[in-house]
């Protein structure tokens, strides 16, 4: 199997030499996971222009780094900028990540480097992170299987009478046992009036009959997030709850009819909120479009962020416009996609058709 | 009830007061729910001298921070920094977070401050955090009687045999069957030789007979952690096994009883490391003694950190001895404690005898 790290870090490197830049000093935990293979608590990494990489983390991640991130230089220390310090002393210009570096920890920079010019490097492993390899593909697809399998199980028991907090709670068992890493975030459980609340902490309220029952949750596999929500109704659906279910499923599925690559991300959003205004529901959409995912369950590229961005082969995201109304309840439909040059592949493939469940 | 985030954001004004800031902009999540109760996932808050707080949030948690954070005004808004700047204009002096706060973000304070000095708070919150209040030792002791409790129904169960994933889903599945909010912490679950690894993730080894069997766990509950680790014997102890437990068990012993308020940190970790010494096993001794634990699993004090420092009473923390023998196992005993004027609170009752299970 190659390694997937060493592409990526020559990668990085090539911007580093495109701006200039003797080194990158990466402290982001999730841009070190991602750039080594190293999944500690601690840990930071210095990638040269050249693509050659030195690790550095403490002394309880001697064993692990090492295995898990056999191709890097791994160093153990305490300091981890002063540790990696030693390889960027004497350089002009070194990159850091000033989204996630503390003041503390500049000025403890500085300090290490003195003398050397420390520039942002404006998010670069985050935009590497938009554009999928082979790996993580492969990771996102397992992650997305095992949870809609998971929900199959889920939807085939009883559901009327159990609290949301049983349901969410018998979902991760299910998803765990079928190999899940993790959960890769807090399952939303939402009956009744509580699906009007988009993120809803699962509570002891039991599921009562003819509520609708929104469930938005997922796996998470070797580091690597699904996200999908479904709504179905336990018991039959009244008139109000089928029309809502309607508009949200019909503009979801314009929404990921329009994920492709070259899209803009605005231009993805706004077909989706123009289907939900010819349907006289938009108002009731309060929430963001859908967003990136990967070794995050929220990362770039945002749908309704104002920054326009074009969506790129192989970037990984979600669709998900919901309709909420307070006190009475909520509909949201949501899907990972992987952006392709033709239609998005589909990586949550579960039923949308408006479930009626006992 | 009374509130608890008053008094806590009193203690932050007089240190204020004292320091002479205007006011503190805390825009760590942890500290931000400590001093409002606000639990979302963005949100940052400013204290006056007089003990006044703004909370800024974004659109979502609009109706979840004004049921959470009552007492305090709630503004929303996307730049929340910028939101929390409008009540400091003018002041001389504002605290700043220097340890979480990022060099992008300061840069946007300092512009939306211009003319503040902007100063380092020196983790004035984390430092009021190390005493609880009433509202967090009861959470702190509902935490840790379902950790123990649900120990106590795994370890009835049968466990040769059955993998170390096995058994940690089982045990935080009785977690929160037993009112959990949420797991604390990754479960560890090691078995033989992998109880050598401190901080082991749970494979699908089986349990084998006549093994050790090391269980590192805790509940979380209104936010605050459990923190417990017991070791057993999946058949029947061998005499090496009953060495490493016994010496552990004193040495843990030991640790135990020097806690009281008064007593400095590192004397603790002396004589833990004295008792390990005398046995002649300290030097499998690879980790720290202990931290405090609250609404982070891991936080001040730390046992085993050079800096010196004062056990005050109401500081809950761990005390956790162990000795990992690579390739051949490990023994761990932890506790979580409260300091008092005499001996330690224990909120981790559960045997420490040298368990022979089934």
């Amino acid at each position: 199997m190659p390694a997937p790290h060493v592409a990526r870090r020559e990668r990085l490197a090539a911007q580093l030499r495109g701006r200039g830049l003797a080194a990158a000093l990466v402290t982001d935990l999730v841009n070190v996971r991602y750039l080594t293979g190293f999944t500690g608590s601690n840990g930071a990494v210095r990638v040269a222009e050249d693509g050659s990489a030195e690790l550095a983390t403490d002394g309880r991640y001697r064993d692990q780094a090492a295995e898990e991130a056999p191709d890097v230089a791994v160093t153990i220390g305490r300091d981890l900028l002063g540790v990696l310090a030693g390889g960027a002393r004497g350089a002009a210009r070194v990159g850091i990540e000033t989204h996630v570096l503390t003041v503390d920890d500049h000025v403890h920079a500085r300090e290490v480097l003195a003398g050397v010019e420390l520039v942002s490097l404006d998010r670069a492993v985050e935009v590497l992170r938009v554009v999928k390899d082979e790996d993580e593909l492969d990771a996102l697809r397992r992650a997305c299987d095992i949870s809609v399998q998971a929900l199959d199980e889920l939807l085939a028991g009883p559901l009327l009478g159990r609290t949301e907090r049983e349901i969410a709670r018998d979902l991760e068992w299910t998803m765990y046992a079928m190999g899940a890493e993790a959960i890769g975030f807090e399952t939303i459980v939402a009956a009744g009036a509580n699906a009007a609340i988009p993120h809803h902490d699962p509570t002891d309220r039991p599921v009562g009959r003819d509520e609708l029952l929104k469930i938005d949750f997922g796996a998470r596999v070797d580091g690597y997030h699904a996200d999908c929500t479904r709504t179905v109704v336990v018991g039959r659906a009244d008139a109000w709850q089928t029309e809502v279910y309607e508009v949200v499923r019909t503009a979801q599925q314009a929404g990921v009819d329009a994920v492709t690559a070259g899209a803009q991300t605005h231009d993805v959003d706004a077909v989706v909120r123009r289907s939900l205004e010819d349907a006289g529901w938009l108002e009731a959409f309060t929430t963001g479009l859908g967003h990136g995912v990967g070794l995050q369950i929220h990362e770039d590229p945002f749908l309704s962020r104002p920054a326009p961005a074009r969506l790129e082969r192989r970037t990984a995201l979600t669709v998900e416009p919901g309709i909420y109304v307070p006190g009475r309840g909520g509909v949201r439909i949501e899907d990972t996609l992987v952006v392709t040059d033709g239609p998005a592949e589909l990586l949550t493939v579960a039923t949308k058709d408006l479930l009626e469940l006992a």
